[in-house]
């Protein structure tokens, strides 16, 4: 989604003032008052490096409150239920975060309106999501943690859906003892 | 949330002309513009008859496209994987109905603006969902394919969660295999 996927290099230093200015406008008057303009005076940069960078301004929002497309590789504990419980409280603690509570109702519905969003969140954000579930998976698989080869895909849904569920869903509080027991079935059920 | 869970007795004759008059005016006029006005010419029915039953339109949309309170009961195969699948499809259908897709991101955004309305929910169509893992997981225990107790309303969030973040998250696409992929691993984590 952001311009690093299509190869050209980054310059952190405006990415970092973007999304800071995004994050205290939403702060301030929120998702739906939210404009590019307002974001490119705050930040003191163009709108076309705005633009540049992201397309709309609900990947901006989603890049500034929820996470952009260059997550910080997952931890590596040695074991798959460390590992995944590492992922499910970052996924939780990003997801449950105010700015994220606020505009994800306003992403679910631009992504339900335009397929072409979705296919960027597709290759951007989920793809970043899930290659962090491969990566602990490879490292089980090696370990000999894990009976059959499984989809991350498929595992991206059943640690991150629960949280998305209880998040966005039914609004039910999700305390670390749901983490753990998420997390403890799902790797029970990969186990030899 | 509906007239039966106050111990009221029930019309289903007017139940039925209810609902199906919002179906009718789902699929031709959509969810924006659906009022209780429009479904009360259309059933033939009162207002007043409608708003004991239901208090806004999301209830009634929701009851309408996805599920009343009333479910039926969960299929007894004889086995905690197959009885889990059973629901898995059944969740996945109802979720994917064009018309659940439609309301869906309007429920999610009605629910994060209303704290009573978010109670509602529940106690009506979250509990009855939880209702039926729970009758499923009773009967596991009693024959002996689950290795601790666990609470049912996790393993709501484990089942139903990931077909929920594929529809109205990510919004891809959930076939059978996955739905598989998934009650497996759910299971196989419970097994003792």
């Amino acid at each position: 989604m952001s311009a690093h996927r299509q190869g050209r290099p980054r310059d952190r230093r405006i990415d970092h003032l973007v999304l800071e200015a995004v994050r205290q406008l939403l702060a301030e008057t929120g998702y739906e008052r939210l404009t590019v303009d307002a974001v490119a005076a705050r930040a003191g940069i163009g709108k076309a490096a705005i633009y540049r960078r992201y397309a709309s301004k609900v990947e901006l929002a989603f890049a500034a409150s929820v996470h952009d497309d260059d997550l910080p590789p997952p931890a590596d504990t040695g074991s798959l239920h460390d590992d995944l419980l590492a992922i499910a409280r970052r996924v939780h603690a990003r997801m449950n975060a105010p700015a994220a509570r606020q505009i994800g109702p306003a992403v679910i519905a631009e992504l339900a309106r335009s397929t072409e969003l979705t296919e960027k969140f597709q290759q951007g954000p989920l793809a970043a999501e899930r290659e962090l579930y491969a990566k602990v998976l490879d490292r089980a698989a090696a370990r000999g943690e894990i009976a059959r080869p499984i989809d991350p895909a498929v595992v991206h849904l059943l640690v991150s859906g629960p949280i998305f569920f209880a998040v966005f869903g039914y609004r039910v509080p999700v305390d670390d003892a749901v983490l753990e027991t998420i997390v403890t079935t799902v790797t029970a059920g990969l186990r030899p």
